[in-house]
Parts: C-alpha cells; structure tokens; sequence
C-alpha cells in the first residue's frame, strides 16, 4: 500500500467532486497497492472512498497475502463479480470509473445500478501517476541508464550483415544479457527507407552503405520503462544527412531547454518544431514531440501542440523530434527522457548525440 | 469483407432484436471485413445495422484501401471520435456494445447520446465465430499440424539440461524454425514440482531423472491459434506416474467420444470428470475440462459443467484434461484440439498419446 498517493488520489476526488471511484487498470492498482495481480478477462476492481479502507473486488483465483487498509472482497466463477461489487457502491453518489474497464463489466453495473451517474474518472489517477515521487524517479533512472547500455552495445550492430528484424532480434539478445525480458514496446530498428517513414515496422531489408539507421528502444526495469532514440549512419554520412542530423539534434536540445517547470507541454513541442520550421523541414516533422512514461511507454499527457498544461516538477516525458524525407530515404530522429526539476530537467539517457559513423 | 459472416450476424441481431451494434473488437472486426488494423488507444468501431453498408469509424492515422460494402468514416486526432460515430446511430433503438469497448468511450457516447439503451452484444458476434467455416476448418488444421511438428523437436530437449525458462525458449526457437514468430499463449514447460501445480509458471528450476514434464504450447498461423499438451518423463517413469497418466489418457479419449453434436459442452467435461472421479482422483482435476478456441487461443464457450450449449458441428475447442498432486510432485495433462464433425469430431493434433520416456 502507498498511503501517500492514495492520499493524493483522495484529495484530487475532493477537488473533482467525485466521492467514489472505480480503479480497474492493473497497474493503476499496482501503482495504488502494490500488488501486481494480473486477472486476465476476470473482474478486478479497486473501489476507493473519500475515507476509509480500500476495497479490492477480485475472483478466489487469485489468492493474496493480507495488507494493511486494504480490504479483500472476494468472489469466485460461479458468482457474478459486479454485482459483488455493486453492494459496496454509495447508489446515491457520483461514480468514478476507469476509462479502460471493459464495457461489459460496465453495462452490468448500470444495469444493477441504473440511477446512477457514471463518469471517467481515469484523469484522476493519472494527474497522480503523472509526477513521480523519489521512488520512482530512481527507478526512471536506473531503467534509462540501462536502455544507455543496451544502445551502446547494439550501435556496432548496425553494419554486422542484419536485416532490421535481425537486428530487432538482436536487440533483445542484449536487453536479456542485462536481465530484461520484457520491453516497453517493440524495438524500432530501420534503415534508410525504412528510417524516412516514422511508422515504419521491421522488415527483412538489409542496412548498405551510406544509410541512416534509427534505433527506438525501451525495455523494462523495475517495472518501469525506458525510451529512447538514436539516429546512426554506415560508413559515411552525407552532407545532406549531416544537415538534416544537425538540425533534429539542435532541435532536440531546444526542447530540453524549454523542459522546466512554469513552461507548458506545447512550449516544448512549439520549442523543437519552430526551429525545424525554421530550417525549412516543418512539413517533414509530423509527428508529436514526445509523450509522458513511467510504468507504461506512454502514460497521460503529451509532449504536443494541443497539450497546454503547465509542466511541473516530477514529471517524466520524451523529447523526440524527428525529419523524415520519405523520397531521399533519410530519416533521423533523437529521443532522451527527461524528469523534470525545481529549475529545469535531468536529462536520463546519458549517450552522445554526437553524429556516429559505424565502420563497415 | 465476409459477406456471410456479415449475413450471419446481421441474421442474430434480428433474432435478438438487437437493431445497431458496435463492434469495437480488432479481430471481430478482422474476422467480419478481413481487415487486420491495431488502432491502440484509439477509437476504432464497426457499426453494423440489419441492413445496408457497414460503417468502419476510424482514425486517419490508419489509412486503408478501400472495400466494397464497408464505408470508412475517418476521424483525426483533433476530432473527438465517439462524437463522429454517435452521428451514425439511430438515438431511437436499442443499441449493443462490444463487452471490450473501453468505458471511457461508452461513457462519452452515453453523455452524447442518454436516452439510449445500451446493451452488451458481444455474444451476437461470439455466436457467429464460435462456429468455424471451411477456411477457418482449414487454417486451424494447419496451424496444429505445425504445432505438432514443434512439439515432437521440443520433446527431445527435455533432458537436455534446460531449465523450465529455458526449455521455454526453446518452444520459441522451434516456432521461429516453422515461421511462427506469435504465441497464442507464453509456452508452459513444467517439471515434476511446476507441473504438478496447474497454474505454475516456467522459473528457473531445473528437470531430474524421474520427473515428469508437461509441455503446453501453441502459435499462431494464419491468424489461427493452436494449442496442445503433452506429459512426457524423464529417463523413467514410476508406477505412480503411470498410473496417473493412464488415467487422464483414458479420460481424454473419453471427453473426445463425447464430443460430438447434440452432445452438450458439459457433457465432456463430465465424460472426463466422472471417469477421473471414478478412479480416487477427482479433486486433483481442479480446472475446467477445455476453451473454444479460433483467432484467439480462449474464445467464447467453455467446456465445464456450467456451460449446458448443445454443440454443433463446425466448434472447436480444447480436451484437456489433467490430474495434479502437489505433494507428490506428479502433474500430467494431455490436450488436443478437437473439431465438430457431422457425427464426432476430428482430432487436430496426431501426435501419439502413448507414454513417453525420454531416454536421461
């Protein structure tokens, strides 16, 4: 149990006028309890008061030790969990419920409960879970400089004779020798064509001479995510890539710069894509500049020109500005994580940016 | 686009009078247009009325060819989504919602649209796909041949030294080999103390001579999803140990006699249950006796005393059933995938049930 940010997720549903709320998605409940139960198609619902014990509605199968201000309301196959949960509900009040929870489980509930106002409450957790406390920097940390590790010993592979697949294969090869067996997402690994199209897959193309290499990757550690970008080149670099590089790197360090507490999310976007406009590639930009993370890949709140709320500190984001010049088969795009301080933000990933040239 | 699926749907939504449905499912909607588009967090729904065009309401960051009888209705990421699709529906009649549409958006369609009646549908769409056609007939009967090509390889490495993560890696080696990258579940090796608990999960714990070893696997070809278990032992087996074998194969022959139309799903769980009941060993089966399975490993219609739906020909689904003795370290399951013939049921897997020792 983490009183404190259960305390916090209270104080928000007083502000909100939401007196009780259903909490759904697993890691939300990990993130509230510390229990890390994974139920499947079956119901698990953490219910949470203004006051009082928290209750967890969850099926017999998955029996747990007992914790403090954590009540167990267990039901088994043979009974119909939301109508177990129902009892627990205030059916004069506002509900909370989690934007993720199977609308199934939902339909039933109001069918139980049919007077009832129901709202998305996911918001509330996620202003939450959007700063993170010290635990959970440390691990944003540890994770990062490990995703370092792991981008430092994949970059010689770029001219070993792989196709993207295989060098894809290859990245988790080396996520599992630093004991990670689980990814954030799956490793974007592409060269040049494939590198010039942002939502391109691994394929079964090889890498030649000459070509840009982009390299997405993030893995789990301590249950939280890692994310990052590097753009490399094989044997030499153009004048053409080398402009095209410089400017997503200057841009890149132009969004860090406006990554500070008091500034909005949309300054940092606005911060990387003003300069690439500037170069004259805006229309090559297009996707967002980055997105927040911690126990998922991407968690609420983008780094993007719609998001105008106003950075504070103890949040966790990418800052990953890209050209991509689908026609001349370049692509480049650099991405770090950044936790924000009192008076700026700490930079996660450590690796250069400096434009690298594999030998081949 | 699958016009008699459609036909088929459209057929029991009239029969339920249920007039509109979203479908908000992926492979629900790959099963009903053939289009395979992951969307993620994003709003992506077929609306389907007993008559006319379907409508597919999705982001235009998923841009498609087109079909015929399927219109797109494209929304962007400025747009709000639930909003483009609540113009498509007819506010007078019943509605019905996929059981795995995400609350937030029901909660926001029902904000738009309150005076509906909202209804889970997901069972209309179930229906249909519980029973397969010719090309689904097909496509499962490949996926498990390949399935038992993979489990006859992994069966010799059971004494190779591997631990159970290990051996489970192997299963994913061997799947490469046959071009099988997907998994309808993470691969269960299991020794002796692993295998005699049915919901153990692959650890580091290694295999010694006289344990016995289950092995339940499955890949994905084709979309379809395989899925079969096997107990084989090392270097020896106990009379004990053959004992229980001899019993669940027995009991597993029994549950696939049963299997055949007019029958009902219960009627092979008990044909299993009884016999294993018969022999001391009852409450060591301590799981259902089986799952329907097709594009997803565990689809609707379980084989268990609970579910009394008569089976007809054209279902498929799982016979396994297993016996597990805790203290004495002794688990064995023996699982086919079986599909309902006109007057039995064909048998997926062919790889023998006799007693395996592998030579230690």
């Amino acid at each position: 149990m983490n009183k404190e940010r259960i305390q916090q997720v209270r104080d928000i549903m007083l502000k909100n006028g939401v007196p009780q709320i259903i909490v759904s998605d697993s890691l939300a409940i990990f993130y509230l309890t510390g229990k890390k139960i994974e139920s499947g198609e079956r119901l698990m619902a953490l219910y949470i008061t203004n006051e009082g014990n928290l209750k967890l509605v969850i099926n017999e199968l998955f029996p747990q030790d007992k914790v403090e201000g954590l009540e167990f309301v267990w039901y088994n196959d043979v009974q119909d969990g939301v109508e177990v949960l129902s009892k627990l509900i205030n059916d004069e009040k506002i509900i909370g419920i989690d934007k993720v929870w199977p609308s199934g489980f939902l339909l039933r509930l109001q069918e139980l409960l049919p007077n009832k106002k129901y709202v998305n409450s996911s918001l509330l957790i996620d202003e939450v879970r959007k700063i993170k406390d010290e635990d959970e920097k440390q691990a944003m940390r540890e994770s990062s400089l490990i995703n370092d590790e792991v981008i430092k010993e994949l970059i010689p592979w770029v001219t070993k004779g792989l196709s993207e697949i295989g060098l894809s294969d290859k990245v988790k090869e080396i996520y599992a020798k630093h004991g990670i067996k689980e990814y954030s997402f799956e490793p974007i690994t592409a060269y040049a064509k494939g590198a010039a199209d942002p939502h391109h897959e691994p394929d079964e193309s090889f890498g030649k001479h000459g070509d840009c290499v982009i390299l997405d990757i993030g893995g789990m550690y301590k249950n939280y995510a890692s994310d990052m970008t590097r753009t490399v080149f094989i044997g030499e670099v153009s004048d053409r890539q080398r402009e095209i590089y410089e400017i997503v790197k200057k841009a890149q360090a132009l969004g860090i710069e406006a990554a500070k507490p008091g500034n909005r999310m949309c300054d940092v976007d606005a911060a990387c894509r003003d300069y690439i406009e500037s170069k004259g590639f805006g229309k090559y930009f297009t996707h967002r500049t980055g997105h927040s993370i911690g126990l998922e890949a991407h968690e609420y709140g983008d780094v993007s020109s719609a998001n105008e709320a106003v950075i504070e500190v103890g949040q966790c984001f990418s800052i990953e500005p890209g050209i991509y010049l689908q026609e001349e088969g370049i692509g480049v795009r650099i991405e770090d994580l950044v936790l924000i301080t009192e008076d700026g933000c700490e930079v996660l990933n450590k690796v250069t940016k400096d434009l690298i040239v594999v030998e081949d």
